[in-house]
């Protein structure tokens, strides 16, 4: 039987062999949830790159520049880091550079992965009918809030390892504590979401609907995946 | 209100303040266990070291030698990881230098708190007591398994931080996530602590009763505490 495992900081995806097989990126507050907004909503291509220099020279190549620090949009960036941003028709048809805290990171981390998929309660649905249709063995990559582990993505790692709990076995004990965890509480996730430490520094910048939105399941059928250093719909 | 913060891999620790803080050291399967029966049971003192070298040096004074590596006692030793052997009246009176793969090595790594303590399910009224009479804030330090977060330690650091709810607040997403995951399953700690990675390595050993035994709650009053390199009862 296939196996699933999770990774609850990028601090700790050096124990984890990453060779052969599908990382799945979650961060759910909010470059994961944002990414998986954007391909939904008709946007090209997303290249994320972990600093603002290099989304800056993108931006120069006809690049929309997005992405935050410390959750607060970057200066000269066209949009900063809510998922709404990517519902305009401005992005439609567009390539976006991101740069985020946690998210971008957390996919430079998984290089030599057989492949890089994103996931978000969003595509819930949509990323574990595509690990269910592979052959390869899963990580679930938690970008975590600066090297910590958070709340939101464990959430949705348990979440994801419940969908594919038939099919895949989940190994080890960040997937049993994930997967437990939501068991206990998939009936109020939002509820115990909104109690994490993140959704607390968010909500203080007034954007409590972003966190209701990021916590929504199943918007949109799209897999982001990244080819050539840039996430399109698998 | 005093906090109380939760590090659920030696790895993570740099991530936290040590500097004024109550650390409790967490190894459920076995040395944290052990070392609170062998206080129970009338050891003098316990001498956490990293390196097996290092217990052998103290063996030549008259330390009794304990520990294990993977699970295994260590060839020259007098004693292994099980907390059964602390029960023995041959070690009552005398000085034991244990060296594990895991607790020790957590040990080691609070340095610089301001006072280390050692928990576990064996003493957890007596070390909340501790920590309620206390004015300092806490972390409890996760020993885990060769770096990677456990489950078994991860359900005491929430039922610790459970027994001080009323009077210490938990902070942190690993704090949050440690103490929903023991509200969850506090009636069936065992059961959910028998499918750790852990208890499946050491059930490979024969060794049931210990894991059982280790998940049992306040067979012992004492409070192990690091003074001068040497756990002795607080």
């Amino acid at each position: 039987m296939r196996t699933i495992e999770v990774c609850l900081s990028p601090e700790l995806i050096h124990q984890h062999k990453l060779e052969g097989k599908t990382v799945v990126v979650v961060d759910i507050f909010r470059a994961t949830s944002c990414i998986v907004t954007g391909l939904g909503c008709g946007v090209e291509a997303i290249r994320p790159v972990a600093e603002i220099e290099e989304c800056l020279e993108l931006g120069n190549k006809g690049y929309l520049m997005a992405g935050e620090r410390g959750g607060i949009k970057v200066g000269e960036f066209d949009m900063g880091n809510s998922p709404f941003e990517y519902q305009s028709e401005a992005v439609k048809g567009k390539k976006v550079a991101i740069s985020t805290t946690n998210g971008s990171q957390a996919i430079v981390k998984s290089e030599g992965a057989d492949e890089i998929i994103i996931g978000a309660f969003l595509n819930l649905e949509a990323v574990s009918e595509y690990l269910l249709a592979s052959k390869n063995n899963v990580i679930i990559h938690c970008a975590g809030w600066k090297g910590t582990v958070n709340l939101e993505d464990t959430l949705f790692a348990g979440a994801l390892i419940d969908e594919c709990a038939e099919e895949v076995k989940s190994t080890g004990d960040a997937a049993l504590l994930a997967h437990q965890l939501y068991v206990g509480n998939h009936e109020n996730l939002f509820g115990l979401a909104r109690q994490s430490a993140h959704a607390e520094r968010l909500a203080g910048f007034g954007i409590e609907k972003d966190l209701e939105f990021c916590m929504t399941e199943n918007e949109y059928l799209v897999v982001p995946k990244l080819i050539d250093g840039e996430l399109v719909n698998a």
